[in-house]
This record gives C-alpha cells, structure tokens and sequence, in this order.
C-alpha cells in the first residue's frame, strides 16, 4: 500500500509521522519518484492541478484539515471517499480561539493594551458581564457546537445558526433564510465557523452586518470569522467599520492568503489578525487518525469515517 | 436605619443604587451632616483614618469588594461582623480574567499582536494544546475554584494550592508549605487569587518563581496575580524576566495603586498591565446583595453570610 502526500507545506514532518504510524508502508511524496499505480491513499492539503490525476488504485483522499474547499475547486477530482479530519484536538483549538477572542472583547482589552502602552490607569467601574452579551455561532456541527458549549460556560448568552434545522439541548437554534433575520437581531458577537460552500461564499457582507444587533453593551456589533475567507467580503467589512455598523473584527481568514501586504485590514486599529491557526491540524494526532482510518479499513473493509457529502460540499 | 457609604470612589453611583433597594431608608456619605449615633451600617473601600470611629449603633461593615485587607490594617476597627462581598458576578468575573489570560498565553496572542504590527504572516503549525499546559491556581477558594473549573473546561491540566488542606473534586490540591514545592514544580502558568495576609505579603519573589516547572510548553514560566500587590515583590518580577526565570507576567495588582508612573512594569516587552479591574463590583449587583442581607438580618434577625475571619484575615 502506498500513501502519497500531497502539500502546500514542508512535507516532512507529515511523512515522518505517517511513517512512524503506518510502519511497513510506502509513503511517498509529490515530486519524487514513484509508481502512481500502486497509491492507494492520498493525505493532501491544496493538491496542485494535475497532482490527484492518473492515481487507478486510488481508493480515499484525506484532507488534512477541517474543510474540503481546497478540494472541492480541483479539476478532475477522482471519485473516491474525501475524508474529513475531524478530530477533537482541531475542535478544541478552534474553541480555544473563539472563546479567547469573545473574551477580549468582553473585556475590553484592546483599551487596556492602548492604557498600559500609554501608562493610563483607568479601571472601569462598570463593565458588562458575559451574560449581557449575545454570542452567535453561525455554523453549528463539531466545531460550533464545541465553542457554543464552551462560551456558555464563561456565561456567555449563545445561539445558533445552522443551514439546515438542528436541535442541539441548551441552545437556541436558528436556522435557513427565515431564520437568519432573528439570529442575527439579537447577536452582539457573530463567529462564523461557516465551511465554503456556494451557499456561504461572500455571506459576510454588509447586508448581513447591517442586521446585527445594535442596542448591545459592546458599543456595537462584532465580527468573529474563524471559517473561511471566501465567505467574507473585505472591502464591506473595512467600510462597516468605519461607519460604525461593525465595532471591531477578528479575523483568521482572508479571500487572499497570505493577506496581501497593501491589504487595509493589516493595520485597522479595530482589527485582529491572525494567519489562518485558529485551528491548525497537529500532525501528529492527524497522521494517528488518518493511520487508524486506514488501518481499520485495511482489516475489517469498514467503511471510512467523516466522509464529505460532495452535493453539499462538506 | 442609616447606612453609611464611605469610599475612596465617586460614591454616587453607589448610593442610588442603595436608595432603590433600601427605599425608605437613610443612605448618608461621608463628608456630608449626619447624626453618627443612627448609623447602623457601613459600606466601604478604603475608608479614611477615623471614618469609622464614633459610630456607637454600628452592627455591621460591609467591604465593597472580595478582599478586606484595606480593613484589616485600620487602626481602631470597630468590633462588628465584617461582611465580604461574595457574588457570583464578581466570581464569574474573575474567572474570565484568568481563563482570557491563559489563553493568551496558550496561544501566544502577543506574537501575533506583534506580527500583526509587522504585516507578517507566520502560521505556527504546531503550538501546544491546552492538555500539555499545567497551570496552578494558588488561592482555591470561591473564586479559584471557579477559575479552575472553567480552565479545566477550556482543556488546561489544572492542580491548586491552598493555605490548608483541602478537597475539591476533579482537581489535585496541594496545601501547606510542604506542598507548595511539588505544586510548583508542576506548573506553567501560576495564577494567584491570594487574598493579602501576614502569611502571603512578598510570597511572590524570586525563590518562589525559581521553584516553578522548567519543562513545560511555553518556553518558561508565566506569572498571573490577581490576587493583591502585597503578595508581589515586583523588583523580583523585573529581573525574573531579564534573565529568563520567567517568560511573562500578566499583572492586575500591584504594591502601589495606581501603578506609578515611573515602574518599569508599564512598558516591559513581556509584561500585561491592568488595572486592578478583573473582577470590580458591580454597583448594581452589590447594592442589591448588601440590601437582601440587611433586610433579612432585619426582618428574621438572621446571621450576616460571609463573616470575615480577623484570626485569618480572610
């Protein structure tokens, strides 16, 4: 059996891993030598054109991240089972992310970044609590469903929105078009935790903003995008900023990655950049759980587990 | 029935916060006339020299905020129930502060604060989770151990030190000063939530830092007070820093309040300044504990909860 590996980054820690997980095995890489009949497994994230072509054992594509939108664009996609990594470590740093940057906004810590560098002590007698500030997650599976739980834990008010009706104990679930007027009216702190589908590309606009709550304790509406970046629209989250229809933004996704370096975001004072790690796959827990999908596979013909549903593109 | 507010803060809010849930009632403040014979009650933080001398029908003190050390030093304090403020609001506060901190830690968020400012764009594709960072809570009462158990939420491997022994489930609790070498030993990011007595005044100085793990996650250890300056010896806290005993601090109290202009604190590359507002009280919500223990005290002569102990000092 072999297992190709097919990235945008320094393979080499992954092959290592792979390696070391499936002892015996071919693991080979795009741009050495190797026979493409007998790959039966692909690990890849952001395949070039032409790289999956020609594989006739191929029997599954692994995705080494969350989304698949990477592969949903390629041409010519063999077809085989895509397998999404889903694991609890990914969802537990996303949650990790979500849960920090709602926090930072509670609090107002960006103010007291700007009063300690210049040597301001000004507490301020009377802050909100979490309870008085509305959090949405849009997009409720693994991911959202992890962030509301843990968000509610440090008293956030939290609902959801979800493509399709979901009821998950606890929250308050919104769903479709018809829902989204609603969720968006009482939500202070929108985290989009959203996959790239036709559906989500460019949701996050002004149109969308401008629904938001605006009688919250925050001084205005929050943007969290956490998702992807073809769900936003930069030029309307720049301009909403400085009019006032969003208050800040934090941002771990871009439509263009690396963020250029003329873009605006870089250097708004009511904006948070990070580079796309909000949830970043270890690869040592991922190639654990790609070996035992194979593994278990290889010895038992079961079937793969977080298979993506191509109709609805994750 | 008088109440007597004495403060070192703008006491306005405060008193017409006390007026609605004590209508019918007198609510005086300090400076202006009023018959010392007929106040039965005092609400304070930091109380002038002599403010509370002379106030023959006193039957109880009640302290604005968690901590009474500001109490415990007053010369002639007069020998009536000292009742703490002990509220879920301030707790829940508290814990935001400590988990937000962590997590900024956790994720190294100045990095990317600084990477930010610089337009660079370098995804760490392998920081810790939160289950490899030991953080140690010193202090584990109301407040630590809500602290603790939302860390624990959020992932983090968490133990707690108390003055004496203690047992709390889920959690490894060391105690004593025989206990505090193996807490320390295992801990990467210490949080104090101490209360400031005779046994904790300097408790946080070099050979306590020294003692703390050298093996974990985040390159050296990280200090968090939230407790009281009393407890800090900051000229300790500075040179730990410099040479690499300890990687960072996130500081809320300090020896002096406000933080002098002139202390190095403010702008050290590795250090996080607020202040002292992580868990302030809400007017609101004390006026309204303080009202509800008055008036059962009153209606069914009921004792004060959260009597202070003056052997303990807490």
């Amino acid at each position: 059996m072999t297992l190709l590996v097919a990235l945008t980054w320094d393979p080499k820690p992954w092959v290592e891993r792979f390696r070391s997980h499936l002892s015996g095995r071919d693991i080979v890489v795009l741009g050495e030598d190797f026979d493409r009949a007998r790959v039966r497994y692909v690990a890849t994230w952001g395949p070039k054109p032409g790289s999956l072509s020609n594989l006739p054992s191929l029997e599954a594509i692994f995705s080494l991240g969350a989304g698949v939108d990477h592969l949903m664009g390629y041409p010519d996609l063999p077809d085989v089972p895509i397998v999404r990594v889903s694991q609890d470590d990914l969802t537990y740093r996303m949650s990790e992310y979500v849960v920090m940057h709602c926090l930072m906004y509670l609090r107002d810590q960006r103010r007291f970044d700007a009063d300690q560098q210049a040597k301001r002590w000004e507490p301020d007698r009377a802050p909100p609590i979490a309870a008085q500030v509305r959090v949405g997650v849009m997009g409720f599976g693994a991911l959202g469903q992890d962030a509301a739980r843990k968000l509610k834990v440090m008293g956030f008010d939290v609902a959801g929105w979800s493509r399709t009706p979901k009821s998950v104990d606890g929250f308050e679930i919104f769903s479709g078009e018809a829902g989204l007027e609603q969720f968006l009216a009482r939500t202070d702190i929108l985290v989009s935790l959203l996959p790239l589908t036709s559906e989500t590309r460019g949701i996050l606009k002004r149109d969308l903003f401008k629904k938001l709550a605006r009688d919250g304790h925050l001084g205005g509406p929050i943007l969290i995008n956490a998702g992807r970046g073809g769900s936003q629209v930069e030029a309307d989250i720049l301009a909403c900023l400085d009019d006032g229809t969003l208050k800040g933004a934090t941002l771990d996704v871009f439509e263009v990655e690396p963020l250029p370096q003329e873009s605006k975001l870089w250097n708004h004072p009511r904006v948070t950049v990070t580079p796309h790690n909000s949830a970043t796959s270890d690869p040592e827990m991922t190639a654990r759980y790609i070996a035992h999908q194979i593994l278990r596979h290889e010895a038992a013909g079961e079937p793969f587990q977080h298979v993506v549903d191509r109709g609805r593109g994750y």
